[in-house]
């Protein structure tokens, strides 16, 4: 022992924990340093990788990094896109939420008490056996966790229906400051006292606390569901179905659009019989009981024929399947046809998607890239894929630039930067754009009442 | 002219909004200065009267109060029951919206664009014009205005299936500060840069900030609706039934429960043959395609006839409108049973309901008190209702302290002390046993940075 002054930050943090929680492995180090993000950003090789197991390990681990000034990077299955979970400091530590992965369904409240490293289908599996429902669906929802899905307040083809993570998350206990504990919310579905601190944690991508565990709300699982496909000659007629479908008292559990260059690279990848002569199709999928379910697809299909499209019916639960997973399948097929792929998740409001769409394919052709549009329309959430060749360097830093163009088309129709995928490092520069000075001001501010010593994953979201 | 110095503040307010928004009168100061709250409350005669028409002007009167440092108390319709539109000091001013009132549907991007000042019932019967819906149901909703509804996050029955006014609100543009524009959210229902903003303005209480325009989501209007009455004898039976239909794949759009001595208060004051001699009784209400809403009565009927209850079908349309008569009468006809009333918007998880409703009778029981209980189990929202002769100020002192012991229980329960309206000025103590030490420093810090000079709707929610 050489007396607590010569210690190590790291060294403290494995004194309060115990060294099984705290790996300095090189290999642990570089392998935490990483998330799916997939451009070169920032990045740093962490000076530890910490392992809690319960909230007392979060406080102890938070009080450390307060006293060492240590920076904290939490993580939960590094799914993320845009590198929120990413190390960018030297002195940082990784914080891993795996080992914290325990869950409590509460049937008769219809509310389920969660740690924040559950992985989400292994949750949505045990709620579904209780005939309840956990909506959110990210397409990462097989390997991502609760944790980081309400850190970047994820979403997905459902959330037209039923909501992002946010709406699903009733309250949370979270780790702030020099390791205070704060509990927000309540297992009820309506609280109003106070600010809604709550809501303010989801999709603050690890920046304000560590999230140690969430309250979710259940609600009961639709008994049916039904798929139809509407094919498209005519981008513009896709805005104009939408309308129809919302306003005919359907309510769809999705609408998900692909354009002509996404069907291509799922038919050349995987082919399921999608026609390749359209410029667009949609795919509407209904839930509630079975007979609603008849009856609402029979509603699409009439509106859709009076319109002069053509539409399939899934007949059975099997060719559903089938163009389900062609939906599903469309990263591994873009990332079939070239080996670089940007996704944007831009959201442009739905009467303005023809224009942007016209716009974006704009961009592509002045850069000479190839590009895939596909999303959930109803929410008017885009992903704008642009295809680059990973070894052409000058290809890819046009990807880059397109990339800013895309972001002032979307600005410029009143929309926002990330639909799903959160801002972390890639996307900070425009949230000053989206936010401008006055709410930079207010987000800062915010930042500076959590997180005085800007600790909790600095520089990400925001930079003080 | 005597020179800026010798001015009074309002003279300043007078100068730069004109004379015909700024009222002096002694009339319209005591009519504004009450709301719908049923106790006696700290109140203040304000200094004028303000009717802004625009966000300009909304700029300007901020900037004036900013600077002559005039607190500042927005109001909606004033049919608040916490307090919070109440002025509390006399050198305020209050803010009316009700002419900044008008709003605009975008049918085909399911959203509208909305000032304060609009009635929410106004609003709702145009949105249906169009084959949407708007959801948030406040029993206020035919005078209240939606600015007052995002103020408090208002809810009612719908909310167990649709969420409350938050669940609605994509975008705000508020004045905060000294006068300073923020626009936060678009007219998308995903959005995930930065902060949420918009939703830590729903349910501050005008204690951030004033809300000039809102965004609000829009969603397909049910084509039909259906409902059930099922009668306990038993409340434990209650708790029961509710978790046996949420999790038979039927999503009602409201459950609403009454006790005995609210149905007995209903018959008594407008009969609309409810059986006296039950314990409790269920309206379930469901809604969807004409199909689905018979499947779902059925089973709702075919479970509870399985437990051994007595449920009535409403079998039209007519019939079906007395039940939810009876139900909205509940106001009214509690204030016929005795002048006083002490209505409690608390919140406990469901499954402790029936163990809630057992403590908060033994409460009456101790002091004398008559009580009825009705509300929106669903979402384990309970009104609980203290009745007292208004006259008997002993009687009304002992209601007082009968809140207090059911705020006890009803944290003792994991609940929360209010689920609709709002904390305001007569549940500020109680916020504190919520959040803890921690928390409310939180909220404070909050309040800070929107308001560094504590002049929008001071001494609300949190004292400072």
């Amino acid at each position: 022992m050489f007396g607590l002054l010569s210690k190590k930050p790291v060294d403290k943090l494995i004194e309060v924990l115990g060294r099984e929680k705290v790996s300095t492995s090189l290999v642990e180090r570089k392998l935490y340093s990483y998330d799916a993000t997939p451009i070169p950003i920032e990045r740093a090789l962490p000076s530890a990788v910490v392992f809690p197991t319960s909230q007392e390990d979060v406080q102890k681990l938070v009080k450390v990094c307060y006293e060492e000034e240590i920076p904290i990077f939490p993580r939960g299955a590094g799914s993320g896109l845009t590198g929120g979970a990413v190390p960018t400091l030297e002195k940082g530590v990784v914080v891993s939420f795996e080992r914290m992965n325990r869950f409590q369904i509460d049937v008769d409240n219809a509310t389920a008490v969660v740690e924040p490293g559950v992985i989400t289908y292994e949750f949505q599996q045990e709620v579904e056996r209780f005939g309840l429902f956990y909506p959110p669906d990210p397409s990462s929802f097989k390997y991502s966790t609760i944790g980081g899905n309400i850190a970047e307040n994820a979403g997905g083809p459902r959330c037209l229906k039923y909501g992002v993570t946010r709406e699903y998350v009733l309250g949370l206990t979270a780790v702030i400051k020099e390791g205070e504990v704060i509990k927000t919310g309540n297992p009820v579905i309506k609280d109003v006292a106070g600010y809604d601190i709550t809501k303010l944690f989801v999709g603050s991508e690890g920046t304000l606390g560590l999230i140690t565990s969430a309250v979710l709300k259940l609600i009961p699982k639709p008994k049916a569901r039904g798929t139809a496909l509407i094919l498209f000659k005519n981008l513009e007629d896709v805005g104009r179905v939408v309308t129809r479908i919302m306003t005919s008292g359907i309510f769809p559990s999705a609408l998900e659009f692909m354009d002509r260059d996404a069907i291509r690279a799922v038919e050349e990848f995987k082919p399921v019989g999608l026609p390749k002569d359209v410029s667009a199709l949609l795919l509407v999928e209904v839930d509630g009981s079975p007979q609603s379910v008849k009856e609402d697809i029979k509603a699409v299909e009439e509106l859709a024929r009076a319109m002069g499209l053509e539409v399939k019916v899934a007949e059975d639960e099997e060719s559903a399947e089938k163009l389900w997973t062609a939906r599903k399948s469309l990263g591994p097929a873009l990332g079939n046809l070239r080996t670089g792929k940007i996704n944007e998740d831009v959201v442009v409001p739905r009467v303005y998607l023809s224009e942007a769409i016209r716009d974006y394919r704009k961009v592509a052709e002045k850069y000479g890239l190839l590009m895939a549009i596909f999303g959930h329309i109803g929410d008017g959430n885009l992903h704008v894929n642009l295809l680059y060749d990973k070894k052409n360097k000058e290809e890819e830093e046009r990807a880059e630039r397109a990339v800013d163009e895309i972001f002032e088309i979307t600005l410029r129709y009143n929309g926002s930067i990330t639909g799903e995928h959160g801002v972390g490092l890639t996307k900070r520069k425009f949230l000053e754009y989206q936010f401008g000075p006055v709410g930079m001001e207010i987000l800062r501010g915010i930042k500076k009442v959590f997180d005085p010593k800007n600790l909790f994953n600095p520089g990400k979201v925001i930079a003080l």
